[in-house]
């Protein structure tokens, strides 16, 4: 196994402008593995509970998935049900059942923590922290995400947890939240050096901005015809991001830079249609061929050879 | 004389969290002719007061600008007053004084209508319409920029103008308000239908999308250490954009591409300083080195050679 996730696992209930879907699959550890599926080796930890669908089981291992940490408990699965509908960018919650996620503490095979790649998607901070301490040693890499409930209810663990990571996933709003600060590449600044060498901030339909200690990196979100579930964008993104680095073992700049292209294509399949329905569908030539749309959407002339700027003397 | 842009000269009034500036020099038209002055002859129609300072006329001529199409007439300078102290994407508007602005109808030279390039900043869409009419022969290109409140009280005027120009510059709220359409992508699509064969959607802190008939192309926007003044930031876009295709005469899709970046370059200087403080003082040198960090900012692998992607076999 090359990447560890763990994260959540959900029964979704979504309305968008373009419809409404009922306990739909969802779950941060859902859209990172099926993600990063495409790329590597991919172990889940979560936990699901009495109602769990055997062909959403089954839906994990046709990806290759290993989901022997995939704990079943008394009890209903995690439920979140909200909108879209006011700004395509921002759930509003209608409700969050916890259920079998209220006792959740993550345990982990040797296996496991023998993982060589860590992401720890969107969960408490202290059960973060408790996996990245009990992996074996210490991952190659380690990136985590988070929400602005444990910026609010448990900032000091969440400090302490970014502290520790290599890459750290973030929306926009709750990085300017965390900092207090306004300005995004100044957010940016201070994220790094309380800790990851790389913050990448996820804005939206407009993209990702990848600060790095020593590099920007901006990468625009694709030109949909229309987004239909914007759900688990944000987890697609990173599972293409690690699951580039974790395929091929690069973290150089260069390695950084394709990988969020890869982590924007990702996601810019995820929000195609409701819940995991396209980005569980894909083919290798799909992937690429949207890769291929980034490198069009984005190119232009460098000032190489005689393509210098047409500048007037002044 | 390669381009004409016809638009508002003003002493601007301005609060951002950085600080305050009382009447400085501002207007779509001396952000414009300042920014493409790098790149071309530039010649501004335009009303100015009978306070209208000597050195700023100097400004101007001393950045090669033709001036003889700006009208001094009996009474004060138009001036704005607003803040960018809440979102500093959006202004708001404290104080508009029209002044000599109000009775203000554009009047053109033999050599201003012989123009091959024209852009019509944001003002009236009848006066822009007016001057279009006026031009001795169709120019090569016809851009146009607008705001709300064309879009609000005069938009039959507008649809037409919108319906004669090449290029449209347009603000991402002013795209949803006039199209009736949020999805970005669904707005561009709606204007291209409307006449020009490229529309460039300005979205402030995040760059710029183009879209064209055949391709689309997005700009992010530099990631500045801070942003002092985004007033003109626009306009100082358009100049750029049209003053590099007015160079070189290359309005194809690589020269339109590049026109993006360059405008992007010349935005991201004027935003660094109050009004034209920073944007009026630019060696080529310091241009070519910005236009190289936006070629570093968005860089990143193409699918040549051998870096395929690393996708495992499904």
């Amino acid at each position: 196994m090359k990447i560890l996730v763990v994260g959540s696992v959900a029964y979704d209930s979504v309305e968008t402008p373009e419809g409404k879907r009922d306990a739909q699959l969802g779950g941060s550890a859902s859209y990172f593995s099926v993600s990063a599926s495409y790329f590597t080796e991919v172990g889940m930890v979560g936990v699901i509970g009495k109602d769990f669908q055997e062909s959403d089981l089954r839906m994990y291992e046709s990806h290759g998935i290993d989901i022997s940490g995939l704990e079943r408990a008394d009890g209903e699965t995690f439920r979140w049900a909200g909108d879209y509908l006011k700004d395509i960018n921002t759930a509003v919650t209608h409700e969050t059942q916890l259920n079998v996620f209220a006792k959740f503490s993550p345990s982990l095979s040797d296996a496991h923590k023998a993982a060589p790649y860590l992401f720890l998607a969107n969960i408490d901070p202290t059960l973060q922290l408790k996996v990245l301490g009990d992996m074996s040693s210490r991952p190659k890499i380690v990136a985590c995400d988070t929400m602005n409930l444990w910026i609010d209810i448990s900032r000091s663990a969440l400090t302490e947890l970014i502290g520790k990571v290599d890459i750290l996933t973030i929306n926009e709003g709750e990085a300017r939240q965390f900092t207090d600060q306004h300005h995004l590449p100044t957010a940016a600044g201070r994220l790094l050096k309380s800790g990851p060498s790389t913050v990448v901030i996820k804005r939206g339909e407009y993209g990702a901005a990848l600060f790095n200690e020593s590099f920007n990196f901006a990468a625009p979100a694709y030109p949909l015809a229309s987004v239909v579930d914007p759900t688990g964008a944000g987890d697609s993104f990173a599972g293409g991001f690690m699951g580039c680095i974790a395929a091929t073992g690069d973290a150089s700049e260069e390695g950084l830079r394709r990988a969020a292209i890869v982590g924007s294509t990702m996601a810019s399949f995820a929000v195609e249609a409701f819940g995991l329905d396209r980005i569980s569908n894909l083919t290798g030539a799909e992937i690429e061929q949207r890769y291929q749309a980034f490198v069009d959407l984005t190119r232009f002339q460098t000032l190489a050879g005689n393509n210098g700027l047409p500048l007037l003397e002044k």
